[in-house]
């Protein structure tokens, strides 16, 4: 479970979750790994053996309204629950065109035209969530989100995720990875 | 004149800007410096005499509308101006009770109530103006904003940050340091 604002995602041949898949779906993939581990704060000191590093920081909602806010606060779950050995880390990269473009341009693609946030609500509380910001931080995705679920809602993700990559948002994605993971024994929060 | 997307403000005994002051607003002030240089990127080797770092981020437009950038794009001038030999470094930390409204409710008391954008607006291209963000990097403040201008705005300027701590959006300023600068002859972009 990460609790300080800013965290580590180290890949490497050891580590809390067992990478299952590193799959490319828009640019340059990530290396393959055997493993990945998630770290508070900003690791510096990296394990000899390590991949890759993604760092993140979960911030203020930059596109979330009231009414949707009092939804998500309801319905939204924490992440670590015991049955939820399935996870997913999702780096996605927007172009310049989207950066370029105000708020209100931005919030008309994600949401009015794309579903983004009422896409992601019907499918909890199966489906926990937690986005992480890179971009301000010149890392080389903008969004690194985590996703996890319990083995029987494996084909409700899978239907998330294509749903949002099917969306006019995804139109200003350019480079974007779908690393799967599994809980190793170690971490069971049952345990 | 910066160019990188990250930069970093470095209080010392030396530096392209002297330091006429240095005001507390609210909450802790900074140390007295009697320099300050501003450097592209993340600096990590300080110099030995420096007496504070901040470090920010420009980033997207987090509450600008269209009409609003437009009127933006034509009016704003660059920073570096050779007439501009007076500056300001204002950072400005808001409380967790900002960060946690969503951003409608942010825009609304930034621009429909406090007239942020608006007010700025009057007073350009006089007063050229940069953003930088710090609050994701993990910095002691939120936004570290840098204004340039002429001897002959001085009173102008005064004006400006006057009507925009009377402001509702000031409210919500947990901490606010006030730096005043002139160019030293080194760095005159006439010479």
């Amino acid at each position: 479970m990460v609790l300080s604002p800013s965290c580590s995602f180290i890949a490497g041949d050891h580590g809390a979750w067992e990478v299952t898949s590193v799959a490319p779906v828009a640019g340059e993939c990530l290396e393959p790994t055997p493993y990945m581990d998630i770290r508070n704060g900003y690791v510096t000191r990296l394990p000899v053996d390590f991949n890759w590093l993604l760092r993140g920081v979960t911030s203020n909602q930059r596109y979330v309204n009231n009414a949707e806010q009092a939804c998500l606060m309801t319905a939204q779950p924490q992440l670590g629950r015991p049955h939820a050995t399935c996870a997913a880390l999702i780096p996605v990269k927007k172009n310049e065109t989207w950066w370029a473009m105000t708020q209100e341009d931005r919030r008309e693609i994600f949401e009015e035209k794309s579903k983004h946030i009422a896409t992601g609500l019907k499918y909890l509380p199966a489906i926990a969530r937690k986005l992480h910001h890179s971009r301000d931080l010149g890392e080389p995705f903008d969004f690194l989100t985590w996703f996890e679920y319990g083995p029987e809602d494996s084909v409700a993700f899978e239907e998330l995720v294509a749903s949002l990559r099917e969306s006019e948002e995804w139109k200003y994605v350019e480079r974007e990875v779908d690393v799967r993971l599994k809980r190793t024994s170690g971490m069971r929060m049952d345990s």
